[in-house]
C-alpha cells in the first residue's frame, strides 16, 4: 500500500538514518511517495537531509526526500507524522539530568524529575503541532516519539481530536531480549506489558503456546551476568516475589541508591556521552560517501525504534489487524488508573483505529506505583498547559523519586531559573 | 497441532453431523484423536454417532468417533469440551415458546420468559458437568453452546474455575450476511459487535481500511425485501437513528408487537417445526448410505456454528493470534457493566488465554437495555444456583419483556408447575 | 437567619399559598425579607401575588410580597430561586397524558413518554433561567421544583455552574405515611430511598435503633386496603420478594396493566381533574376576604412541598447539618450510574453546599430499571438540548415504557405535532 | 439509653483511665451496666482496674467494672467491643521503631516500615478476636482503636461479618487544633478530612456558614510557631500550593530528611519514651488514693480518644443521627480507591449502621499518594493472613517511604528475625 506523505518533525535528529532504514526495508509492504524532513538547525537537516537522499538513492526507492522549515509545510497533506523533537536540545537535557543529581536525587531523561522537566519543555511544542496538524490534515496519525511517550502523548489528547499514539522501542526490545535468552524467535512470542511507558512490566510471556513467565524469570535468576550488563538489572529475589518482569527503567526504583551511586560516580552524564556520540555521527553523516545507516548509531539508545514504528505505520496502512504495544488513551483497558489517562499496553491495530486489549486490574504489587506516576504525569500536564506554579510544584512532589517537599520545591526552582526560555509559560 | 480429545455433551443432537464437517474441514489445522459424543439418549447417540463414524471413514480422517452415557468419562482426559445439551428436550423448548404467549408475552426460546425457564433448567446440568470437569480435566477448555450462551457461560464462571467461552452463531452470520449485501469476501469484514449475547450491535464494520457501517445500513435501507425476510429486520430510520446494526434477536425488542402477532399467528412455534425436522433428519441420518451432513440440516438454525467453534479450536490450538467474537467475563471491557458479568465481544484468542478487546462505555442509545437485560440475567443465575422463587420472581420482574409484576408471578407459577422435574431445586 | 430574596419563577401557580404558608410557619428560624412572585401570566400572578401578600400580614410577617413579570428582575441578587414553572401550562400537560394513551401507553405527568414530552418542553426554559441566574446572582440556590424534577436538574447542571438542587414531595411523603402507619411520629424516622426522582425504593427504614423495613412490609401485607387506597399500591407479594418499599410512581411499572386500564377507563385525565381544580383554586384565591392557604388545595397534589422546600432552605440558611433526600449529582455515590447523572438520595445538608451520602450498589432486583430510565432521561436532555430529532427517537425507545420503536416514532412524531410551539428546537 | 456490656481488649492499657473518664463525662446520655477490661498481663489487669473501679465508685457510677484474662467471657453478651492491644508490647515498638532507622529510613509506630511490622504482629490477634465476637456476640459492634487503625480494620473485615469501625484521635484533634487556631468552638467548625488513616487532608472546613479553609491555611502562613511546634507542621507555600490541610503524619512524606534527621538524632526513641512514661504512669495509677485520671495521660499520646470513643458509642446508642468521621469499608464513597478498601471519612452514624459521605475523587495532588499507601496496606493484610514472605516483601516495596528492593529485602528480614515469636506466620 502506498502513502503520499510522511512528516518528521525534528527530522533533523541523528535518528533520522534509522527511520529511512526501516523505510527502506519495508519497501515491499509500504511505499512512501515522499518524506518530510523538518527542523529548526538548518545545519543538521542540510546533512541529514542529504544522507537520507543517499540512503535512498543507493537501493533505488522512488521515496522523494525534501527537507523544511515550515511545520505548516510538513504538516499539509501528511497522512502520518513522526514527532522527534528534543525541545531545548542535548543541552536541556544534560540540565534535565544534573540539576535533580545536585540534590540527590536520580537524574534522568524521562524518569523523575528530568522527564518532569523534559515534559514542561515540550508539551507547548507538540501541543502546536498537534493542533496545527488537525487544522491541516486532520485524518493524519500522529506517532508520537518525543519522550516521555506516554505523558506527551497524553497531553496531546488533551490539545487536540487528531488520532495519536505513543511509541517506544521498549516493548520491542524485551520481545528481542527474551526471545534471545530464551533461544526462540522473536516473532513466536507474545508478551503482554502492562502500565505505562517506561514504567511497566511483563505479566505474560506466551511462546510455544504456554506462558513461559516463570521460565523466563527462573533462567534469568540463573545468569547472574544479566543482571550486570543490564538486560535484566534485577535480583532474582525481586522476580520471584514479584512472578512480573519489570522493564528495564524500573531501576530507576527497584534499586534507587545503586542507580544514584552510579549517577553520581559517572564522570559524564548519559546526556553528554550522548552529545559527543552525536557530534561524532554528525561528521560521519556529512561524509558523502556514506550511503547507509552507520552502524555507530546502535550505540545512540533508540535502538528498534524505527522497526516499531515502520511495522506500526505498515499495519495501519495495510490494516493488518496484528498487535502493538502502545501508549493509547485508557477508556477502561486498565480499571486503577483513569479513563483519559494514557497508558501502554497490547492494542489491536486496523487502519481506521486502534483497539486496546482489556487489562482489568493491575497486580496488586505494582498497583499503587503506576498510580501514583499516573497522578504526577496528570499533575504535570495540567502544571505545563497551563503554566501553573502551584500544579508544577504538586507535579514533582507526587512523584515517587521525590521524597520530600522541600526538595520537590528546590529542584522546580532550580528548572525554572536554568531553563527560562523554555518555560516562558511560567512566566 | 493435535488434539487427544474432543468430548461433546449432548452429543446425540442432531448438530453433531455440523461439528464433524468442521472437524473434516479444518483437518489440515487441526487433527483431533478422540471425539467422545456423549448423550442421556441412547437411541439418538447410536444413530448420530454412526452416521459421524461414517463422515469420518468417508474421507479418511484418523479421528476415533467414541460414543458413551458416562459423564466422567467423557471428560477424563479431555482438552476441550463442548455442551450442546437441551435439558428438558424439544417439549421443553415448546413450553417455554407457548407458557409466555398463553400470557400476551413473547415466546421466545433464548429471548424473554422462554429463555429465562430454559436458563433455570439447564443451570444445575451445566454446574454439575463444570464441576466435574474443573475435577478431571482443570486445564481443559469448555466451548459452551448451550442457549442462552451467554447467562449459561456467566453461571458456569461462578460454578468453577475451568476456562469457559460461550460461543454463539450470531456473530459469524452477520458478518456473512453484511459480505453478502455488500458483495465483499466475509474474510475482510471484521466487525465489531458490542453487548451481550442475543442483545448485541456492530458500532463498527471495517472493510477495505474504512468504516462501512453507514453504507451498510445506506444500503438496508435501500432494500426493504431484506426487512422482510428477517436477515435485516428493522426499519430503516430505526437503523438511520442508531446508527448501529442490531443482531436479529433484537426484533423481539424493536419491533415487540409485530414479533407477538406473528408469534400468535403461527400454527406451529419454532419448537414444533424443529421438533418435526429433528425426527425427519434422525430418520434420514439412520440411513447407513448417508455418509456427509445432509443440506436439510441448514434449516435448523445452527448454521455456521461448528466453523465458529473449530475455527475457535484451531485458533486456540494453534495459538493464533486472530480475533473472535465470544462470551468472556467482562473484567471492565465493558464499563457500564458489572466486572464479573459475562459479556459477548471481541476478543484475541491465544493458546493460553483469551483477551477481550476493550470497549469503554455502551452508546447511551442502548446502555440501559443491555445493562437491565444483564441484571435479569445475574438474578436468574443467581435463582438458578440458589432455588430462590423471590429471586426467580425478581428475575421476570426485571426482564424488559415483562411489562408487570402480576404477569411475572404468573409465569413464574406456570413454569415451575409444567416444569417441575426439571426445576427441583425450587422444592 | 434571614435572606434577602427569594425568587419564584411560575410564582402564579396555585402552589404558592402553599410556598407561603411554609415561609410563616418557619418564621422563627427563617427570616425572608423579600419574596418575588415572577410569572408569564398577569392574571394569575396578581390573583396568587394579593393572597400571598393578605396571607402574609395576616400574620405580621414583614417578608415583603413583590410581583415581576420579568425573569432578570426576579433573579438579580436573589439568595434563592424556585423554579414551578409548567411550560406549555396545564393543556401541555393534557396531551402529555392523552397522546401516549392514544397509543396504548401509560399517559402520566412525568413518568413514560408524558415526562419526556414535558422534558423537552421545559428544558430549553429552566436552561435560560439557569444561565441568567448564574450571571446575575453566582451564588444563589436554585432549588428546582418543576417535574420530572431529576431529569430537569440534570439538565440545569449540564447548562450552568449555578448550585441546584432538585426537589420533590415524594420522600417526605412516604415518611409521613410510613409514620402513620406505624404508628410513630414522622420526625422520628429516617427512611433511606435510593434512586431517582419518581423512581425509588426505600431500602432502610431505621426507627426506634432498628430497620423497620420488613415490618413496615408485614404491615402493609395484612392491611389490603393499603393497596386499594393507592397509599402502597404494591402486591404483598412483590414487597416480600423485593424487600424494598418503592415509591408510588413505581406501580405504572409493577402494576402496568392495571394503571394502564384505570387510565383508559377514567372519563378525564389527571390533567384535566388539575384544570378544573386550578380553576376553582383561582376563583377562590380571587375573593379578598381570604387570607390562609384553602383546604381545597391538599387536593392539588403537592402536599408537603411547602414542607420541604422551607426545610430545606432553612437547613441551608442555618447550616443545620441533618439529611434531607435530593436531586443531585452522583458523583459516584450510586456507584451503577454515571458520575455526571442526577440522583435522588438522602444528602448531609450544610450552608456551603450539600453531600450525597454514599450508597454503593443498587440491589440487583431495580439496578436494571433505575440503570434502563437514566439512559432515557440523559437521552432525553441531550436531544431537547440539541434539538436532535434522533436522539429523541433514541430517548423514547430507551423507555422502559415504551415497548417498541414504532410506537416510540408515532409518538413522538404526535408530541411534534401537537406542541410545536413549545418545541421549537426541533425546527 | 442504657448499654449492657462494653469489652475492652487490651483493658490492662494506661490509656484506660481515659476511656474510664468518658465513660463518667457522657453518663448523663450513656449508661453502662458493666466494663470488663481484658488482659494478658494480670499485673497492669489489677493496677489499672482498680483505678478505674476507684474512679468510677468517686462519682457513684453504678458501672460496674470486671477484670477477666478470658477473650471469651468478654466477648459473650458485648454490645460494644474496644480493641486496644499492642501484640508484642511496647519493646515490640521500640523494634519497630529502631531496625528500618537502622537501614535509614523513617522508624514510627503506624507509618513506614514500623507500621507494617505492627500490622504484621497484630492482625492475627485481631482477626481471631473478630472471629470470637462474630460467632458470640454478633451483634456487637467492634471499635478497633488498634493501630494501624484502618489497616487492622481492613483485616477485621475481611475476617469476619461483624460489624467494626476503626476509630483515631486525628480527625478529632485537628477539629479542636483549627477551633483554638481561630478562635472559634469546635463544637460549630465541620472539617472534611478525605483520604485513610494517618494519611488523610482536610479539604473542606465549614464554620459560620463559609468553607474557612483558606484563611485556615492564611493563619498558619502567619503563625511560623505553630509549623516548629508541630501542630500544623508544613511549610506555608506546601499548604498555598496544596489548598488542603494535611494530617501531622503527612510530615513523615512532606518533611521526610527532616524527620529522618530528627528520628536520628534523638537519644531516645518516642516508644522509648512512651515506656518510660507507661512505667510511671502505672506507679501512679498503683496509688489507692488516686481517683482520677492523672493529667500526665496526656503526655501519653491520645488524647481525645475517648471522647471520640465514647461519643460513637453514644451516637450509635442514641441513634444521633450526626457525623463522625471513621474506618469504613469504601464501597466507592471514594472513587479512586477499591470498593472493598478501607477509608477514613466522614460518616453518618445511625444505631443500625454508619453511612460514609460519598467523596467522589481526590484531588489529583494526593490521589496517587493514597491509592499507593492502600495498596502497601493490602498487600499488608494479604501477607499476614497468609504468612506469604513474598507478599510481605511486595508490600514493604510498594510503600512509598520505602525507596528500593534491597531496603524492602533487608528490613523485612531484621523484623523476621527479631521479632519471630509474633510472626510465626511466615513460619
Amino acid at each position: 500500500m502506498e502513502i503520499s506523505k510522511i512528516g518528521v518533525i525534528g527530522g533533523g535528529s541523528s535518528y533520522t538514518p534509522e527511520l529511512i532504514e526501516g523505510i527502506i526495508s519495508q519497501a515491499s509492504h509500504l511505499q512512501v511517495k515522499e518524506m518530510v524532513l523538518m527542523d529548526i538547525d538548518p545545519r543538521r537537516l542540510e546533512i541529514v537531509g542529504a544522507l537520507a537522499t543517499r540512503m535512498v538513492n543507493k537501493v533505488g526507492l522512488p521515496t522523494e526526500i525534501a527537507l523544511s522549515s515550515s511545520l505548516e509545510q510538513t504538516l499539509e497533506g501528511a497522512n502520518f507524522v513522526i514527532t522527534q523533537v528534543r525541545v531545548g536540545g542535548i543541552a536541556g537535557r544534560i540540565l534535565d539530568e544534573k540539576i535533580p543529581l545536585a540534590y540527590g536525587l536520580i537524574g534522568q531523561e524521562t524518569t523523575g524529575p528530568g522527564g518532569f522537566s523534559l515534559a514542561l519543555r515540550t508539551i507547548p511544542v507538540v501541543q502546536k503541532i498537534a493542533e496545527e496538524l488537525s487544522r491541516r490534515s486532520p485524518d493524519a496519525w500522529l506517532i508520537n516519539f518525543t519522550n516521555p511517550s506516554g505523558l506527551i502523548t497524553e497531553a496531546v489528547r488533551r490539545s487536540s481530536p487528531i488520532k495519536v499514539v505513543g511509541l517506544c522501542n521498549g516493548p520491542i526490545s524485551m520481545r528481542k531480549y527474551v526471545a534471545h535468552l530464551m533461544g526462540l524467535p522473536a516473532k513466536d512470542l507474545y508478551i503482554r506489558t502492562i502500565g505505562l511507558n517506561h514504567l511497566n512490566w511483563a505479566d505474560q510471556i506466551l511462546g510455544q503456546g504456554e506462558n513461559l513467565l516463570s521460565q523466563v524469570i527462573q533462567t534469568i535468576s540463573c545468569h547472574p551476568e544479566l543482571i550486570d550488563t543490564g538486560y535484566f538489572p534485577f535480583a532474582p529475589d525481586l522476580l520471584q516475589s514479584l512472578q512480573l518482569l519489570p522493564c528495564a527503567y524500573l531501576q530507576y526504583y527497584y534499586n534507587r541508591e545503586e542507580k544514584l551511586d552510579e549517577l553520581k560516580k559517572a564522570t559524564k552524564t548519559r546526556g553528554e556521552e550522548v552529545a559527543e556520540l552525536d557530534r561524532r555521527l554528525l561528521l560521519k553523516y556529512a561524509d558523502s560517501n556514506l550511503e547507509e545507516k552507520p552502524k555507530e548509531l546502535e550505540a545512540r539508545g533508540g535502538i528498534w525504534y524505527s522497526e516499531a514504528a515502520i511495522e506500526l505505520i505498515s499495519s495501519i496502512v495495510n490494516d493488518k489487524g496484528d498487535i502493538h504495544t502502545l501508549n493509547v488513551v485508557n477508556n477502561g483497558a486498565i480499571l486503577d488508573l483513569p479513563e483519559d489517562a494514557v497508558v501502554e499496553i497490547p492494542c489491536l491495530v486496523r487502519r481506521e483505529a486502534v483497539y486496546p486489549l482489556s487489562v482489568g486490574r493491575l497486580p496488586l504489587a505494582v498497583r499503587g506505583l503506576v498510580q501514583a506516576v499516573k497522578s504526577y504525569e496528570q499533575l504535570t500536564i495540567e502544571a505545563a498547559l497551563e503554566g501553573s506554579y502551584s500544579k508544577a510544584l504538586q507535579a514533582l512532589l507526587a512523584h515517587p523519586l521525590v521524597p520530600s517537599f522541600g526538595l520537590a520545591k528546590q529542584v522546580l526552582d532550580a528548572f525554572l531559573g536554568a531553563q527560562k526560555d523554555y518555560l516562558r509559560q511560567f512566566g
